[in-house]
């Protein structure tokens, strides 16, 4: 498997200016998110303190970031990194396009969700999942429950089909619902998600759905879920004024390290970022040698 | 006398997008600084890593960024600020252009010179001054060595023979020096500042000189001399996340708070001490009305 030098979670423009820092230093790097960068950039009406680009469409700075990583040469690989573990010399990412590797890391992957429901952290890997590509195998002709945060998890209801016997998907957003016939969609409120050992029944604002598993497809996972063991600050990953966080060789940066919510301080975050991860290959490479010798 | 909400100091990166910010949360700003921007930004030769500006020349970041200023109507105050007083309620600002009141201060004043002369801190106030427009009246008909750092001082020298009965010019640059007649120019590298009580005289690699006064005029001056009582890491100020320093309604980014010094990261800083600077004073506006009701 190929060893990246910095696997980097998140295309807002934290993400982005960590990415164009990196190749700007020679580094080897995958960069996991949406194609189109951040929803957030894109929606934006205007933005008028990014300094450089004056009274900025959210639109026209979407475009400004891409035509910058396309000039750089760093293609974005589309797809949700789901779980990323410390193996002690490496990281190894499972994401919704299979396993990566990287020597470090840098965490950019915006707000995270508000808050979680009752029963997800407990059953967590018992059968709640953040991921239907990853784990839908799994689930081969039992009840399942998809709660999808955009249309973008449509997809995922789609092929949940083709291994479950029965696939509830609970739409989180207010767009038009286009799935198979087999998916079964309900307009309900998950509250909770209830069980014994394992996972049970997702309990709604309207009903209880007896289900072997539940699916929650949030467009961002919650850091200290991503990374176990990631120290956090309140709702934020936890980090210095290097952006280092609190497992080695793992930084981060952007909305995800708190308040100002704000695209330069993002960007100028992503550039620490970078340049921490790439000293701190350097130390690590340097330390290796001197044993070697 | 007007008194400002925010003072910012420096005109690289960091100083407009403080003022933008701050100007885009309606805040009552001056800045203060070369109107040109960072002589560093404008003798870049290619950027490659601010995002949004790809393989951008430093002559094309500096239009981006003036013409940024231009279309949100802010002006540079071309006036070097000199030292910075905590009044309590409000800062003090004395400027090579006069003295100015600001209810809080962003220091953007890029990184600090590298080391002070022997005797240089020692005799600051008794005869040594970093700004001869402030001090030079108070050099009537005393001899006088002006250390300057780059051919812009050398209006400085030229305003000195005004006052003082000799003005000795130390150039600390290559350039072809043109002062009056009056200004004794010389090549010589200053090594300390001597005296007793007050400056005695000023010693070179090459002689001595007796003088009563020295002035030193950096591009910047250091920023525990700007402000005293900032607590310093290094040669850096110290701050937190917030870009908070020391001292209350102090907040300062960019270079001046440490490595790596780069566009996006003095940029990124920026924009996070105007919007602490003005959360700072909402904070103490409404402390004030609650005392007052």
């Amino acid at each position: 498997m190929v060893r990246y030098d910095i696997a980097i979670v998140g295309t807002g423009p934290a993400g982005l200016e960590a990415a164009i820092t990196a190749k700007v230093r020679n580094k080897n790097i995958i960069l996991f998110g949406s194609a189109a960068s951040s929803e957030k950039v894109f929606k934006a009406h205007a933005v008028r303190n990014y300094l450089g680009l004056p009274e900025v469409t959210g639109e026209n700075m979407q475009k400004a970031f891409l035509s910058h990583l396309k000039a750089m040469e760093i293609e974005i690989t589309e797809a949700k990194a789901v779980l990323i573990y410390p193996m002690g010399d490496y990281f190894s990412i499972m994401s919704s396009k299979g396993n990566y590797e990287a020597s470090s890391v840098i965490v950019a992957a915006g707000t995270a969700p508000a808050k979680t429901y009752p029963g997800e952290n407990e059953y967590l890997g018992r059968g709640v999942s953040y991921c239907a590509t990853c784990d839908a195998a799994l689930y081969k002709g039992k009840k399942t429950a998809i709660i999808g945060f955009s249309p973008e998890e449509e997809a995922e209801a789609d092929f949940m089909t083709e291994y479950a016997s029965e696939v509830l998907y609970f739409p989180m957003y207010k767009e038009e619902v286009k799935v198979r016939p087999e998916v079964t969609v309900i307009r309900e409120k998950p509250v909770s998600i209830e069980g014994r050992l394992k996972v049970g029944k997702l309990v709604t604002d309207a009903g209880e759905y007896e289900v072997d598993g539940v699916f929650i497809l949030r467009s961002s996972v919650a850091p200290s879920q991503l990374i176990p063991g990631l120290e956090m600050d309140g709702g934020h990953v936890k980090t210095d004024r290097r952006m280092a966080t609190s497992i080695e060789g793992c930084f981060a940066c952007g909305d995800i390290t708190g308040p100002p919510y704000q695209y330069i301080k993002a960007a100028g975050e992503g550039n620490v970022a970078a340049l921490s991860a790439v000293s701190w290959l350097d130390q690590k490479r340097r330390s290796a040698q001197e044993q070697a010798e």
